[in-house]
């Protein structure tokens, strides 16, 4: 019998980074890295990123074990400047690649002002959000761009798919309140909230993907006859493109024709390019009184009358800080289906379920 | 008699320039400092920024004339890092603020591999394109974000207009091919096309506004009753007010309730805040094989099969390069209401129309 897709079991973080370390080690990765990894992939379920976290680990452990992934990877500096760095991913899980970059730059920021690192040979890293946090504890704005595992996007006005959700993450420090994380992709909708609303049997809204007609696709099933609709119509592509250019071409990685469907081809090297900016707040202003000023922002979004169907003005990142302290009290919720997929996984490996 | 707003005459780029440099010369600006700004918003109108360029001269001179510019300004850098700077504006044209910080970063780029300059007390500076531009001879990429000189927008779900269409302009060179330029507000149109359309007594499309009540709004010359969509929706919003963060509130300048409409007071220190990066390709990548790699990117998003109802699929900038050149040979077209607007600020100056 099928399991009921609407059914929800709660995990602790603790059992689900556990879990997913003791898959990865098994998979053959080193024991630090697998632990890196599967801290990297749990804080995504944290801040409720469902797609792009414990989702994809049947994705990721098959293409570990198919040798699409290097699992001992040599990632390393190229072209180094006072404030820019191009790291070579040496075709590694992309949470490590992605993490590295994110501290170069930093480091870098601490003294330049800026650090944008730029990445090539490195891979699908989940949920963007998670690495612009990095820079908040040290009172820097982080960005991270990312050229998308998986072409769904045609130019606008065009049918060939040659574009990706090409994502954004910004994360901005704030002083009494919560940060600002503005986590999006440049489509309508990501492509993995897609393929979550396939594995639950959900119906799409119209407006998300059309199909190959031109005309409206809600069956997430069939999403890939389709493609996905752009933010905006022909600005979103714009986006997509420079995006597209910044994170991919500048850094020698795919984008356009030679991006590599991460999930319909588990060992030809992706060569995915991301990067990664982190912008040093008290190279402009005092730490404090900017942050003091992004609560007054803040306050008054927030204090902004609504319209009559809405509850109030919400900020970016606000659904992932109410996930976080869910989940922190109560777990992270994992619908049966995927929770069948996990067990293939540990029975595969020969390792403990999660729960 | 009202003239015919359909009516257009051509003036050359020289014709216009020449005339805007006697406009601001007269009105008090150093004469550098009014070929400059002359320069740049001419560079607008032809790059095909109508509500860019020289239809912004009428409210330019009202403001320096009632001393809302600073005339005779020292612009000056604070807080300057390797990679990154302040500039203070010190209330000077947002033209002349601009083009000194696009200097900055590109000189700071050389070295430093990017380079970053926040501005604080600068001014409303014309078309966005026109500085992003900047970088490309000298094969870097250029990127420039500004604060709406007004709000026009209200946080998603909400009423109140505290931000603005906040525009981003980015440009990449090529190689064979015309420079990609993407330059665009986070909104579905910009206000000044707005202005444009009531200028003209055109009917605006369902979809650019909204009316005080929530729905549509398509009558231009009621503009200032609503108020403008974000692309995406949410997304919009959430680019919107980071782009705001970034170039307003990192640099100590207006955002949120505090901007000051340019248009409705022509006294008041605006305190605009933009920011301009410029990333040198040479720091990822040699140039030239990069500018041949955007001529690939280029080749695939042209050559993408389009759908029924379009010509062909087109590349950001892509209307501005057809502009220029239509402009480069034929002349900017100015209609009878601007030539009208002109005639009376050269009249008031006393100095010779565009003609």
């Amino acid at each position: 019998m099928p399991s009921d897709a609407n059914s929800m079991q709660r995990f602790s973080r603790a059992q689900i980074e556990a879990f997913m370390t003791r898959c990865f080690t098994a998979a053959g990765l080193p024991d630090n890295d697998a632990a890196t990894v599967a801290s990297l992939m749990a804080e995504g379920d944290m801040l409720g990123k469902d797609s792009h976290g414990i989702f994809r680990l049947p994705g990721y452990i098959g293409r570990v074990k198919a040798g699409g992934f290097n699992a001992n990877p040599n990632i390393r500096i190229e072209n180094e400047r006072a404030a820019t760095a191009l790291l070579d991913g040496d075709n590694a899980m992309g949470h490590l690649v992605v993490k590295r970059a994110s501290e170069i730059a930093i480091e870098k920021a601490k003294t330049a002002g800026v650090g944008w690192v730029g990445m090539y040979h490195s891979n699908h890293a989940g949920a963007a959000g998670v690495y612009s946090n990095k820079a908040l504890p040290h009172d820097m704005i982080g960005l991270y761009v990312a050229v998308g595992s998986a072409n769904h996007l045609p130019p606008w006005g065009g049918t060939e798919m040659l574009l990706s959700t090409n994502p954004i993450a910004v994360s901005v420090p704030a002083a009494q309140e919560n940060p600002i994380v503005l986590d999006m992709a440049t489509t309508v909708t990501s492509y993995g909230k897609v393929k979550v609303y396939a594995q639950r049997g959900l119906e799409m809204p119209e407006g998300w993907m059309v199909g190959p007609g031109g005309g409206p696709l809600t069956d997430a099933s069939k999403a890939e006859t389709g493609y996905l609709l752009p933010i905006g119509g022909p600005k979103g592509y714009g986006l997509a493109l420079i995006f597209g250019i910044l994170a991919g071409t500048l850094n020698g990685a795919g984008f356009g024709k030679n991006v590599v469907d991460m999930n319909a081809d588990a060992t030809s090297v992706t060569n995915t390019g991301q990067f990664y900016l982190a912008i040093d707040i008290s190279a402009f202003m005092d730490v404090e009184e900017f942050k003091k000023q992004v609560d007054v922002v803040i306050g008054e979004m927030r204090g902004s009358p609504s319209l009559p169907d809405v509850d109030s003005v919400r900020l970016p990142g606000e659904m992932a800080h109410v996930a976080y302290a869910d989940r922190t009290a109560n777990g992270v919720p994992l619908p049966d289906p995927l929770l069948d997929n996990l067990a293939k996984v540990a029975e595969d490996l020969g390792v403990e379920g999660p729960g």
